[in-house]
């Protein structure tokens, strides 16, 4: 019988989580063995910091639901979501760059055409987004659905509420040429929510908690590199100090103000509305 | 404003946490995202491998309640619980060893006095565990008191079940001489839950999910470290493979079979028993 050490039990926990059947199951296991255990011995953590730390992971699983990813946005905050991004979209330069999918992304969102209004009903300034979507050589990327989503604004999405109908949230289809056009509200910043387990810490630090305004889109096409991004209000605040480190310089455009009048899907508003034109680049798959 | 890099994320965010505002928390959060955002990279962790930890974290969470620990159970198997209590008892050879706390602790157990008999009503082999608790020198430590913890003969702790009653836990008083008596039933080795996220996991190795038959015990008296620790059964089975890295040689005891007759408490017993004859070694606090 080998004896247990502080000295060799990481080497003995990383050798029998070795031992997973899938190889990848084995190097991951192995390596979260290592890393954990790296951090335990750095900070050398105490058992009452150990046992702090059992109840918070405790309290964030027991926080999320089906409308609500504490973990998500753990993960976010720390920096891990945005560097998982950015490990695995090493994108051509003239790409849209990909950002965070945030914890508040709601599956089967209903399908909606051209400049079709997401926000019916919810006050706020009219927003039209529109513009194209096309791969890096410039050519319309056919069959592409935009899946769109964002905060009101009060800067409150759909997945903090008790709702049973979307709200602010659809998949728009593209055109044959590639255009497409979005009808919304222009959404508010928001913090996260802070009354949970990560609020907790954040809230033990100077960190600001606040979200520039944003909506989000995944489009995801058959031979093309998915992609999770946001489209950021030029202006906003906490663009600088995004808590989810979300914020890239390629993806802030401008919520120009029109006055009533014709609008970018072939009708007309009676009040006063904001436009953003931004073109979508996909890059092909290897 | 920064542009946000796969190079400059990991600092940026270390740097963010490193403004909590009390210092041990800082010196935590900032390690914390060094280490995580190390292990992401090494393995360089996907998106599909990221959002099956969430989910598996959000399990491990939902699984757990009061009598149910799916983040203990985690830290154990991951090698993570013994590392910390061998950085936090770093004790004199001479002292009883420390070990893992483990899942299964019931707060607040009835008090016994010497011999008494916390197995009551339930099938097994008597067992009197007893002895002396002392300090370094050889003196018998006042006031101590033992929290003892096991699992039945069938290898099921109280935890697992659905019971009013407090079952095979007692708090006992340790005589003014240090010595004390504890009637029980010889338990019964076991697997760990493995119907648990955790269990999901050990499936997918070639793990042992298997502990040696053991009795628990917490001793914390004021002026001398706290001792979490156990007493294993001499031959066994999983002495050598214990899923939680637990065994130490020093806390392996014979349960040594008796024929009907005296007992330790100073009784009789009309049936077969087994005896452990165990001193507990306290080490003073400096």
């Amino acid at each position: 019988m080998q004896p247990i050490t502080e000295e060799n039990i990481t080497g003995l926990a990383a050798q029998r989580w070795a031992s997973a059947h899938d190889p990848r199951l084995a190097e991951i296991m192995a390596a979260l063995v290592r890393h954990l255990h790296e951090f335990a011995r750095e900070v050398r953590l105490t058992e009452t910091e150990w046992m702090a730390a059992i109840q918070w992971l405790n309290r964030a699983g027991q926080t999320s639901d089906d409308k609500r990813e504490e973990f998500i946005l753990a993960s976010d905050v720390l920096g891990l979501s945005m560097l998982v991004v950015q490990m695995n979209h090493r994108l051509d330069p003239a790409a849209t760059p990909a950002t965070v999918l945030g914890p508040f992304h709601i599956e089967g969102s209903p399908q909606l055409g051209f400049g079709a209004d997401m926000s019916e009903g919810l006050p706020g300034t009219p927003l039209y987004i529109h513009g194209t979507v096309r791969d890096l050589g410039g050519k319309p990327v056919g069959g592409a659905v935009l899946d769109v989503w964002q905060a009101d604004a009060e800067g409150v999405y759909e997945a903090q509420l008790d709702v049973d109908e979307a709200r602010l949230r659809a998949k728009y289809t593209i055109r044959e040429d590639g255009s497409y056009c979005i009808r919304t509200i222009t959404p508010r910043g928001y913090s996260i929510p802070m009354d949970g387990p990560v609020g907790d810490l954040i809230g033990r630090t100077a960190i600001s908690h606040s979200r520039p305004a944003h909506v989000h889109f995944l489009i995801d096409v058959p031979g093309y590199e998915p992609l999770v991004t946001h489209l950021f209000q030029e202006g906003a605040d906490y663009l600088d100090s995004d808590v989810v480190f979300g914020t890239k310089r390629e993806l802030i455009v401008a919520f120009e103000p029109r006055e009533p009048g014709p609008t970018p899907d072939g009708g007309t508003s009676d009040r006063a509305w904001a436009e953003t034109r931004y073109d979508f680049v996909l890059q092909p798959r290897p």
